[in-house]
């Protein structure tokens, strides 16, 4: 079965709108956070976890599981699902934005055809194609993949952008075509650089083609803020309201709420697992990194009123010692948190829709967050 | 209050004993393996998990926490249970036996005193003396303290070894006086290297003072196996009947077997999580490498019969995935297998006591897990 996305509510002084997706693993609201699962686990994190911490969808990474294990064995364990132990809904990338990012200091080369590039693990010579892109994420069997499209660098001329958003189109075209998995949704993607016009150019033509929702890709590749909203704004004016939109690689718990005032349903990113990885925190009134010499003694959670595992069970003083001696469970206790917090910020955005006061939620949430409440 | 033993039933053939021990955090069977924290946290895994795969006491290490995160703020975090949010037994080690292994080619310098060392972490110039391990521990609150004791390397001469063991009855003595704390018991450590009269006379000696139960050091350093049985035969001839005796360091299936059947209660080792973290795992007809190329589309657990949370879940295909891509949940899912191995193998002894067939027991496993099982 295809994934249904159900529209419950419109907001009235912004794009927010509350709803719900159907998947064959559930139904989960939307807006959503998902965590991303790289090479088929969402790093330090049990399914159960994930489940304890309100996910809902996970992302992983086409290009990863292509290299390792390869997307044949995961086909014969089953698909991704059985393969990793996970029995909620999973969507997967391209591959497209790891040919962006990880080979961005090697040598790419970017055909009608497809990309040949190097592989990040031993050098080797690939070659990733719409249909290829496709062709891996059916047999990985995720609910929903994504067509194969070019992340545009960001500045990009205009002359690069449209080159590169056409073909985009003509790459999604040839995907849709090669797409055969009736139990799968196939999401297209908008790209287009930072021009108004390209945006909406692609957007139209994708939604022309008719996906079971659409993607926004190419935004948090070192633009500005603004650069960034107005990307959004420009695609999302020619999408669908009855398809899920989807903005891709953006987990700043600001950019999440700029996201959801503008029309945006799902959201992944990294962010909370690495974040972690490095001893940081999220927190309503900013970012903290645990390693700071005042947690040493500081014997409270990371937040008193956070519902997470973590917060219920350890201190900062406890994950400050883990992560100093470089012990893997502080990093699991930190994504724990760190995800709870981005999937609780969309639990609360979606409550701000159905009350009617999103734009306070915001207000309320940016000045705590940048440290600008008074009383904190 | 202090632990205490309760010796349910003596084996008739072997010297093996079934038996309890009372804590402040419950009664837990013995014979017994205890899996090691060293850094207050064993490696990877949370109390529950510790818990789900049947751990009764485990083990930290003082000398890891006095250098990081130190006694001190661990006291003021209420002692180690609450540091590091377990509610089961703990018990700390003395320090000497990382003083040996940690310095082993570092400088170091052993006085009547107490010993001269440096930092793994660090290299400043560190002196553990008797007391200081006690206060340390003292303040740690685990539930069982060992005495500072020499683990003398094997071989060693005999006017070295005995010279070490009558100093190690020193500083137990010394260590004795110092110890202040109710609600913690305090073990001596039998030495003598491989000397037999030495071994009786420690054994001896340190029953002499008095402790709340016997650990047997300075096994595992690199000698044989039957001077090993050997070491733990010539002490526990001297050991009381009413105490805990507790074997230090061990984890290999096959001595814990000979431990038991040598009248051993307890046991430890970093053996599970450190196979682990090297993508090894125990099963019953002997250790396999998960990183084994035939795993890579073996959709089996790792035993087919056992009962952790990574063996009702997960393929071998996936763990060595993980193994292979670095992610650290494959250590964890292969940890809680390796120390779920140790704990089921001390409850098939604990059975097998009580059946009165540890003998035929012990012939079955080791056939088996050597590969001479002719079934198999």
């Amino acid at each position: 079965m295809k994934i249904k996305y159900e529209l419950l509510k419109n907001d009235t002084k912004t794009k927010s709108r509350y709803g719900l997706i159907h998947t064959n693993y559930g139904t989960f609201e939307t807006p959503m956070f998902m965590p991303v699962g790289t090479q088929a686990t969402v790093k330090t994190l049990s399914p159960e976890e994930l489940k304890s911490v309100g996910s809902g969808v996970i992302l992983s990474n086409t290009y990863h599981l292509w290299l390792r294990p390869g997307e044949d064995i995961i086909l014969k364990a089953g698909g991704l699902h059985k393969f990793m132990n996970y029995d909620g809904p999973i969507l997967t990338d391209s591959g497209g934005f790891q040919v962006f990012s990880l080979a961005k200091n090697k040598k790419k080369d970017i055909t009608e055809e497809g990309v040949y590039f190097k592989s990040h693990i031993d050098g080797s010579k690939l070659f990733l194609t719409p249909e290829l892109s496709i062709k891996i994420q059916n047999k990985l069997d995720s609910d929903i993949a994504m067509s194969f499209d070019e992340c545009i660098p960001y500045p990009a001329s205009y002359e690069y952008a449209k080159k590169s958003t056409e073909r985009t189109l003509r790459w999604a075209e040839r995907g849709k075509k090669a797409f055969n998995n009736p139990n799968q949704s196939l999401f297209g993607i908008v790209q287009g650089g930072e021009y108004e016009d390209l945006r909406k150019y692609s957007a139209r033509e994708t939604v022309k083609m008719g996906f079971d929702g659409y993607s926004i890709g190419g935004t948090s590749v070192g633009e500005d803020k603004i650069t960034m909203y107005n990307m959004i704004d420009y695609a999302v004016e020619e999408l669908p309201l009855d398809k899920p939109r989807y903005l891709m690689g953006v987990g700043d718990p600001i950019d999440i709420i700029e996201g959801v005032i503008r029309g945006i349903d799902m959201f992944d990113c990294v962010l909370p697992t690495r974040l972690a990885r490095h001893g940081n925190a999220f927190t309503k009134c900013g970012k903290i990194n645990i390693k700071n010499f005042k947690y040493k003694e500081d014997f409270t959670p990371i937040e008193q009123d956070c519902d997470c595992y973590t917060c219920m069970h350890y201190t900062k003083s406890y994950i400050r010692h883990l992560i100093v001696a470089n012990e893997s469970f502080g990093q699991r206790l930190l994504s724990i948190h760190n995800i709870r917090f981005l999937t609780k910020l969309t639990e609360d955005l979606r409550q701000s829709i159905k009350d009617d006061n999103i734009l306070e939620y915001k207000d309320k949430f940016i000045k705590q967050y940048r440290g600008e409440d008074e009383n904190h």
